[in-house]
């Protein structure tokens, strides 16, 4: 069994105006779909980020995979590394899509070969990492202030308006309604402070034994951070990147006992020593588009453990591939002991057979495999490639099209 | 596919009289040989510690595995957590063999269980574990101190008394001849400092090239250790457990350059975090036997890369099935860039049909499988059972034993 065939699709996916620190969703956000034939006729499936640069690194390798065995995931390393020099360095500008490129093709590709793996075996993605801890994986509501979209040329808006604390609430509401989540994320850094610890007040008043938790992507100072802290006392289960940079956020963890979690400054396996080293995180979310795949984040829950520090799991905009794909790193990392992140409940259209998977409860079944457990619906992914020629997108900038709500907004970090 | 049988056979091997800065080998060393057989009628292998304790726990988890899948590792500890609670703390007196059980239970079965696995797809077990970095596995020479063997009732004698450092260089120039091996390790803390160090000295005149270890298992004190980097400094690839405990690893390694190893202060992933935050050591030695499996070394690899630690290999006495897993680790532990040490040179019988591997240039090809790709010459694990019958001795007593030999030996840690 070799890999004959490797076939990467742009696709577009319509998205709603979803606000955070940097600006606010484009009217499409963009995947990658990845497609591996092998030999004897197996097609191994995988999703990553659809930017131009991750699409390139992806394109740039696909030619090499030919005769690759599925099962050679080093091999595969050596074949990403002739074709992509090593970048460690991080971009802060365009964030995860833009650094270490090398890692996420990577991570993309051995999804689709592990896929493979289990496929032609007859096994889930789990059992290739060890067996699953759980099948079925909780999911945080994930909830956005957001404006009511303006442009519906690539489909409609979800919910209108939401950028007031009662709005937020409605919001939560509405997806308790729909999903049943038990725990909620609220992307933050958009309103000023104040108003985000009343919606996190409201929210606690609104479910009061949920987990709760606030992102707002580095948008405060310290100081900043440490009041809210104080307001927050108690109420959140953890405080997800308050601050940018590792040192800003060992500075305020020194002066509080609120966890802190980060996708933000640690994103290397080498960060996770220093962050162990500054004490300057207690959490760290895991991402198999990201960190090395699925057997990167196996070997981030080992590290975690190691240094006890918590496991969450880390989400962008995606479809169906990928929450498979979660779900089955969740299944198989014993120390991913939080709800995970999923902006799954905001995509409204996606490409796997069978419709969208239905949360109960806030958790999803994982898939039983073989591999992934998923298969392409052919006709939704032509309509969002073609949606992709149409939108004329090729890269996220949630700030350019902040400017479309917002004419005056400047990106400042930090923001407060 | 699920188990069905699990078969734990404790076998006694002829050994000869190596000494160590605790006393000296017994006649025999003692193995317990696991074979785990499943409804489909693969039979998966498995080798590891015969000291009463393990084969308590081996035989105690053996009756609960009926009906586990064997991908299930999550399910193998699991069951294994039912039966032997876990056992963080560390008996000092009989050291590996005698703690952290549920581990070295844990990978005992998660050996057999991938051996199975890759039985059932007819891949090797590298394959299982992310493929091979390397397929011919580089192995240093492993030299002993030792007596002339007293008691030849279970076997002869190997190369009669090494007790000098001339007498040590020829076993070198014979295992040299024997194995091509290119690098040495000398088990040390049996002669006075100077003379191990004037061992040295002299090994380095016969190898000019060759890198040099010695491993003293803790004998010295901080301040003879010093002085004994001090001698061979440019000398030694790396000094292994100079001093006995982490933090005594840790106040050498503040005062010197030279690498320190370690298959005694970090015995735990925990323990890697604390070997960092202090400093204490710049290697660790893995190993499948008590490091959580060939999974747990994989993690083990990822995280002292991730530390910018180096990865060596450790050893005990052991038979064809252990080399065979720890060239299957090695393969997939791209960390793993140092030679790694075996015993195997002076194991007398094997269990293993085709006879024992023969080392090129000191390296092994890595078995291609299916699985661990040994199978069992069921007439010499007869005879090696037989054996334990009758050597009746059921515990590694290396002090006990050195009374023999030196009749008024009092066991002293550190000793110089």
């Amino acid at each position: 069994m070799q890999i004959i065939e490797v076939k990467v699709t742009p696709l577009a996916v319509p998205d709603v105006p979803l606000a955070n620190t940097k600006g606010v969703h484009q009217t499409v956000f963009l995947r990658s779909l990845i497609e591996v034939v092998t030999s004897n006729g197996i097609v191994g499936l995988s999703e990553t980020y659809g930017a131009k640069r991750t699409l390139k690194g992806l394109n740039q390798v696909a030619p090499l995979l030919e005769g690759l065995d599925p099962y050679d995931l080093r091999d595969l390393r050596r074949r990403i590394d002739s074709a992509i020099p090593a970048n460690r360095g991080i971009n802060a500008a365009t964030a995860l899509t833009d650094h270490k490129l090398a890692d996420v093709v990577y991570s993309a590709f051995e999804i689709a070969m592990l896929d493979i793996q289990g496929k032609s075996i007859g096994r889930p993605l789990f059992d290739l990492l060890g067996g699953a801890v759980r099948k079925s994986i909780p999911f945080g509501g994930y909830l956005f202030f957001k404006f009511a979209k303006q442009d519906l040329t690539f489909g409609p808006d979800i919910m209108g308006e939401v950028m007031t604390p009662d709005a937020l609430i409605e919001q939560a509401k509405e997806f308790r309604g729909k999903h049943g989540f038990q725990s909620w994320k609220l992307k933050g850094g958009v309103l000023a402070p104040d108003l985000e610890i009343e919606t996190m007040l409201k929210l606690r008043e609104t479910f009061p034994h949920h987990p709760l938790r606030i992102d707002p992507m580095g948008a405060w100072t310290v100081e900043t951070a440490k009041q809210v802290v104080d307001k927050l006392d108690g109420v959140l289960e953890y405080l997800e990147d308050p601050c940018r940079g590792m040192d800003d956020m060992a500075r305020l963890s020194a002066m509080i006992d609120m966890p802190l979690a980060t996708n933000l400054v640690v994103v290397e396996f080498e960060q996770i020593i220093e962050a162990v080293r500054k004490d300057a995180v207690q959490i760290v979310l895991a991402d198999h588009h990201y960190w090395r795949g699925a057997t990167g984040v196996s070997h981030l829950g080992e590290i975690c453990r190691a240094a006890s520090l918590g496991v969450s799991m880390h989400s962008n905009s995606h479809l169906g591939v990928s929450l498979a794909a979660m779900c089955h790193v969740a299944a198989a990392t014993p120390s991913l002991t939080y709800d995970c992140d999923t902006h799954y409940a905001w995509t409204t259209k996606d490409i796997v057979q069978g419709g969208p998977p239905r949360f109960d409860a806030g958790k999803l079944r994982v898939p039983e495999g073989p591999g992934l457990g998923v298969e392409l619906d052919q006709e939704a992914v032509a309509e969002l490639h073609d949606l992709y020629n149409r939108a004329m997108m090729v890269d996220r900038d949630d700030t350019d099209e902040m400017l479309k709500y917002v004419p005056d907004f400047v990106r400042k970090v930090p923001r407060w």
